[in-house]
């Protein structure tokens, strides 16, 4: 349960005093702001603010002094001609701030992502909960035999049991050592910024999040991809979500050239012409090592 | 006169129609969204977007699920402190997206602060606009004879004279120019993106500029700075405008601590700590050199 | 001309000097060190300093001690499976310091491309040099009549020859009425940092251009292509001519799958299993634009 | 013992091998050159590249064509104006790239500086080593009573004794549970990039960070600071030793205007000139807040 009744009624207060605004306004964005979209076990994203709309990146596009839009689908068109041509200043024109709560272990991919503004709850200056991520029994894996950096087929039975078990026993008394460290209870109490060494890396932090829509989408493109790794990708299939009702356009355009989209060598645009022209192409003629190939074949099916 | 009676009803017609919408909304700004505020003979900036409020700023720092405010009181403490301890995350939790039309030559300067979104009007897209910045006669100065990026007295008479009408009569004849190679009438017509390499520096660009306010700060720091050029430092004085009615309290700080603020080194502190202990101290005993003891002096009255 | 007596003396002192590191060196950029490869009538590129090999691309994505060579074939392998699969923080760790000198116009395309380290001339502090780009005749196109931001043939006869007198006329008195306004003979001299708006945009600048491979490759791929405008064009390709002796592994799998690659869309690869399965496909049935089948049918020849 | 001896080894190979190269070259950090600096218990910092010297700030600045080098008295000069007004550029075209092995908990204070490219051992693909920072006892501090992001005094007796207790127990059998999940041996093992989420903050981690000097100045301000957390303030005290030998001038630059400079409000600008006049300033009569006088005080002594 991410969300205290406390944390519940001060969102519900927020999303009670609707204010006029002369600014761009998305109704499909104004029904997801402050609502926590539940994610894992204890994580969540909310929407804490927004900035533009698909009309936004057109009249940046077009530096216009209006609206900058002609038709929805004069907008549409242009917006697709953008990310086609990987035109990205008008998609950073859009801006969105998420409230996100996530495993300390996802939150170290996150951030990587480096252009963004981010907000971290301090556990120098506040004491962190006792929530930690425990995987559900179907996303305990076994370690890939083909991908070094992968998953592969679940754990089952006593092993299964037995990860469970540590990860559980290993939180809660980490937990227990922590709070028993910082007690000021009868004895002095270690630094805050000490005793947080102890806490595992599927503790939940959380954070504010900021981004632009260009960065959004590369982020949402290596992250909901299906080699990112499950617990971030759930996340990136979650903002995915939202941002489909924020900028359907922008987000079509993206879901057709990014998402399901595919980059080609040089090698491989040959390859091709040589298969249309009616060529048997197999590995050894194509000039790609096995790897590629056996990726250019999902590709072309 | 900047704007075309067709871009007055545009901005019109965008001030009409206010939404309602559960974001942060600051009444100040409302008023300012979409006016153009004139800046020197042919230029403004307008107000097309913005992201927060000085809560928004806490909320951030406090990474906190309702509004995060306590009272305007404490927030204003938080806002300060975090301005005094260069904590400058939450202040890039607001955002401000601007129409600013301005001379190419003042443009290169701005586009050197880096973090930031920027379109620009193409030039080899479309065709530029026959309007150059001509400086006001109380605007036309010699050359500073102590700072060598700086100005010095006005000119008079026939140099200021002949000064504006080289002015005048180049960027007229360039532009003359300009448009008859790119003519189509009984010719081919030169490239855009050739012909308006024709142009000079004082012809108007504009642009869609967004940033989020603590590298906003960072850019009025410098450039609404006594020692920035005349011509940005008035686009950076109207904007300061713009920020006071937006985050009056973080602007509040920033005025304060920035604007007003100075930087000393540990030569300088340990001089006023000797001054402040008796001593008289001369440039030839601070440790300082000329310039330094200048600025120092500056600094302490 | 590009560099003067002087200048040239100077880059030969700097060539005789080597000094013994324990750095990665690369003999093919010891060889383009300071030396000024010509672009356009007045310009260049200089290799000021670099830092890293492909060795040293292997070396951070593998965090190792040593130097992280197993052998050249391995790394080779490792650096086109990064490029392949986006993984572009081990680019990030080489680095080129440039010398460029080049018009303003391309100044301004070339800036657009915020993550680098820029130090230009100043026209605020110094006077520039009386150097104007001026078009060779095989370099003067119309207006494309198929992209609005493009340019088509070439001009001829009496209009080709008015092009040209206009540029070199109103340069050449552009920068007379500089001169006069900054004289400080027998008057008190415009600031220059007024007097540089009267110059055209083909006036040459110069400046040190700092980049990391990931962002120069970013670079290179917009600015090498055949859309962009041929006067930074032709540095895109200096460029990549000593990236490819600076980075040889890199540079090959950068030209693979970037420079002669392709993006496709979700609707493109369908449109290519569909061909490949032997099925005819047409505009009308692929589910693209126009435009969109145009440079599909570019891409699959 | 940070480095086995095949990672000696592999250090003392690349050392003893110099090539001739025309770059600048600093011997004073030649010899710093892939030598592991120990840091806390098992950290270490290793300068893996350089790029720049002080001359190469002012040619820089100087958009220069040699090496811009008039006398090292003028460079120091050129250096201490350019800090001193803020003058950022010219300071990132130098560069610098370390290995670093540092905990996680500081990893993540670490990475909060943007402006830099990382590449980390990554735990998905990796095992990780089996080290754990565990504080020396002069290191385990109470939280502080005055800072609530501070530590205090000493840890005494009993409670010092626990908490290293908990710290080197909980550790421990982490890891054991890390390897027993990940072990192939009669089961099939847990994937890596789950197993890791068991391991405590204080674990070691490593990474390339490589970073111009400009930011690398801002993040030795903040973290050299004594108000940063001591385990990320000793990296950031080897760091400067370092720099010292690299720039010298710059260094100088860097302890006199920021390390030991301070930044004064309007508001305490103008006290400090009423108190050169002969008034007597109390907190009362200042116009700062407690906090804010106190620290005032702090400035003039």
């Amino acid at each position: 349960m991410p969300l205290s009744p406390e944390q519940t009624a001060e969102i519900e207060e927020l999303r009670s005093t609707p204010q006029p605004t002369l600014r761009a306004t998305v109704p499909g964005m104004e029904a997801h702001l402050y609502k926590a979209h539940d994610v894992l076990d204890h994580g969540f994203v909310r929407v804490i603010d927004y900035m533009g709309d698909d009309a936004a990146i057109c009249q940046a596009a077009r530096v216009s002094y209006g609206k900058g839009t002609k038709s929805v689908q004069n907008d549409t068109g242009l917006i697709r001609y953008l990310m086609r041509h990987w035109h990205s200043t008008p998609f950073e024109m859009c801006e969105i701030k998420l409230h996100v709560k996530l495993p300390v272990f996802v939150a170290r991919q996150w951030i990587r992502h480096r252009t963004a503004n981010v907000n971290e709850y301090s556990a120098r200056y506040s004491i962190l909960d006792r929530e930690f991520y425990i995987p559900a029994p179907e996303h305990i894996n076994a370690q890939s035999t083909v991908n070094n950096q992968g998953r592969g087929g679940l754990l089952e039975g006593e092993e299964a049991a037995r990860v469970l078990e540590y990860l559980k026993a290993d939180s809660t008394r980490a937990y227990d050592h922590y709070e028993e460290m910082i007690s000021q209870d009868g004895q002095d109490g270690l630094a805050r910024e000490l005793a947080r060494m102890n806490l595992p890396a599927n503790i939940y932090t959380q954070w504010y999040w900021k981004v632009d829509l260009h960065n959004l989408f590369h982020f949402l493109r290596l992250r909901a991809d299906a080699h990112a790794q499950y617990e971030i990708r759930v996340y990136a299939e979650e903002i995915c979500k939202i941002v489909a009702d924020w900028v359907p356009a922008a987000y079509g355009a993206f879901e057709d050239y990014r998402l399901g989209g595919a980059n080609l060598s040089a090698t491989a645009i040959d390859c091709i012409r040589r298969i249309v022209k009616g060529e048997v192409v197999t590995q050894e003629t194509s000039g790609m090592s096995k790897g590629e190939w056996r990726e250019f074949e999902g590709v072309i099916g």
